[in-house]
């Protein structure tokens, strides 16, 4: 893929974040990855969404260099870059960051959003993770790459095509897929899906059930599985 | 009704999901009967409302065959249409399914919706029945064709026109209606009864009262009973 | 005021009430009062908003009796009635009837919206009341009038200025005003104020302090009171 | 900058109030200050923002005297101008008051909004605190005058850069910032955190944890600590 058509892609899965409403102000950023030119391509920092446009997207590679561009890149930068260096060898293209509300809201309380229906697993295979309070070094020192790392560390438990969004403790969600696209709807899921596991949490005083194992790999499957059997498959 | 212009319907009650914010993304589906030829017409699987046309709307016999239409029919075919097969004798032509929020909360908690107020029983007749939970096999083999006979093992005990909407456990509602649109227009107040019922449980700690039977059977009557007197009967 | 007038006036405040978001498909009315003739004009009943039109607005007279019109005027009118006969003395020209969530959450509960800020006090002098159970009898017979006669038990003991908004219980409410723009306006605060005081008596389980009588009686005041001084008063 | 230009953006700033969802009807208002002349600019009482014009904002100094309009200045003028007196030094120049929903339940509980999360510390330093009560003689005389002591209260052990919000208790927010924009800014921020805070207070019992000391500094000084590094610096 060219620069700029990756540039414009990821520029229109940012914008994608305001009309989805998962994003005010500057907030939330998306990023897209070139296997060929190894450089990943993100929302620059602190530029409101009226005012954004394709050719401010920042190129940048995965030592974090920029690459011919007078912008500097999203704060989150580094932490994109630490996913993309764990992921792409399983095809991840896309990240995304948000403070959506309700997702961030699991974040703040510091707990996995539990699987409680298909509409989560539909997406999601199993609870969404939360990952551990970082240490204070952790903080001080290369605070964006080590957010990326704790995120990693959760995913040494966990495949990243199974489970393609994550909560960062008293922060907020990380989401990515295949493309910068597909990351944004998974992000627009997982407030989704937030929004009615809290209301559940909620209105069984923290007593709602899981879902069953069998119809969360019934419904994960029929969309994922080798089998699956969801979509315009005939064409 | 010729095939074009039920297509017509079908396709505008589903955009009707989407105008009501009823559904995001592939999510949900509508589908419509016609007596006459004995076909349903259905939303195809997995394709965005933003990209779809009437054309596009999948005629199916009541043995899930396809016929003359190169798309894949909605993943939940097979349930829309057991649910024709035990309800057309009673004048069902329309069934929707939303993963719609408060709804879908409701579904994971596998509870019923208490009935707490008129705005409830002006359109359903008592609580809104939640299914069991299926069984391994039950979700194995068949699923959503499974899925209709759960939902009618709920009708055995109650009427399909008194009570024209089902949440599905841990997963989401049906409605249905004599059209498509009034299919759609009772997923839409079954979502508006869902989130004033969720919040006065919560806010009642699950000790909210239920509506008592005079005034139930006064508003469902003066809407749908032998004396009926809302809307325009005089023209 | 010419009957066109009127109908125009109570077609427009009908129509303010789908663009504020108080009312799906044919739910809700307005009415207003014209003290001259002594007639009344109402929404017709069980007409979707978007098809309405001013000519289909129907007066009424305050036996109930429709004036020169083919339309059945809403279910609800003898409510209506019911309550200008009694309120009418004070100026009041516009009521309204809406199923808006947060206000049909408390009508649900059976319960009076307390008042717990400057928001509610502002607009309604005290809690907002909650009307007791209907009889049998009452429901049977004459429901839309015996609905209007226990509204009106509650407006015993209050003056129907100060306090423009009731909750029937079970049901939803009714708000009304100097003209059936001030109703509607009175019916969006009432949903406002319902929201806050619905998370409000959530979050403190119940135990939200009302609102101090001496800053009740200041904001309360400082619009409407003798010595008022919000608003363009110089002009 | 002179008065016209002055007035425009007071104008702007009022009706973001609108599109960003703070404010309904007339409520809520925003200032600008202007240094050289001295005089702050503020929305006309009770006028609606349909009918908002710029020529209508009022010029008013410090003394409260209106300066060549012949419109009432808001009600909340006199509270506006306490806060500039004690805030304008440290470069305040605009001041927003609404009555935002979420924002207001805190204040109608009386509470300071704990900070949970990196978004709340992304833009204010810590919990954002709520008003003591004021005294019948606080309210009787000079009333709005007193909201704005009571608040300066709370800035005697704060900052008013590091806190750009409040809660006035049983009433609702008021904000500011560098200009009308920012306090407008921070008013939708405020409302943003303050949803997300009263959900995870309900669904934790109370019991949510607050952010951890280092995670908060790290995110308050990234973007306004002394080697902030978000926004495009480089240019």
């Amino acid at each position: 893929m060219s620069l700029e058509a990756l540039k414009k892609e990821v520029y229109e899965a940012n914008m994608e974040l305001v009309e989805k409403q998962l994003v005010i102000s500057t907030w939330g950023n998306v990023s897209g990855y070139d296997e060929e030119s190894g450089l990943m391509v993100i929302k620059p920092s602190g530029v409101p969404y009226k005012e954004l446009r394709p050719d401010q997207m920042v190129p940048v590679d995965l030592n974090g260099n920029v690459v011919d561009s007078d912008y500097v890149p999203s704060t989150d930068t580094d932490t994109h870059i630490e996913l993309y260096k764990a992921f792409k060898d399983q095809g991840i293209r896309g990240i995304v960051h948000t403070h959506s509300q309700f997702a961030t809201m699991w974040a703040q309380m510091g707990k996995n959003i539990p699987c409680y229906g298909t509409t989560h697993c539909d997406y999601f295979f199993g609870d969404i993770p939360c990952t551990r309070l970082m240490t204070t070094e952790e903080i001080e020192e290369a605070y964006e790459k080590n957010t990326g790392k704790v995120i990693l560390e959760e995913f040494e438990k966990r495949n990243c095509v199974e489970m393609q969004a994550v909560l960062v403790h008293s922060h907020a969600p990380f989401t990515w897929g295949k493309t910068p696209h597909a990351a944004v709807l998974h992000a627009q899921v997982l407030e989704y899906v937030a929004k009615m596991a809290i209301f559940d949490e909620i209105a069984t005083g923290g007593k709602c059930e899981l879902i069953k194992d069998n119809i969360k790999m019934k419904h994960y499957n029929r969309k994922f599985g080798p089998n699956a059997y969801y979509g315009q498959h005939k064409k």
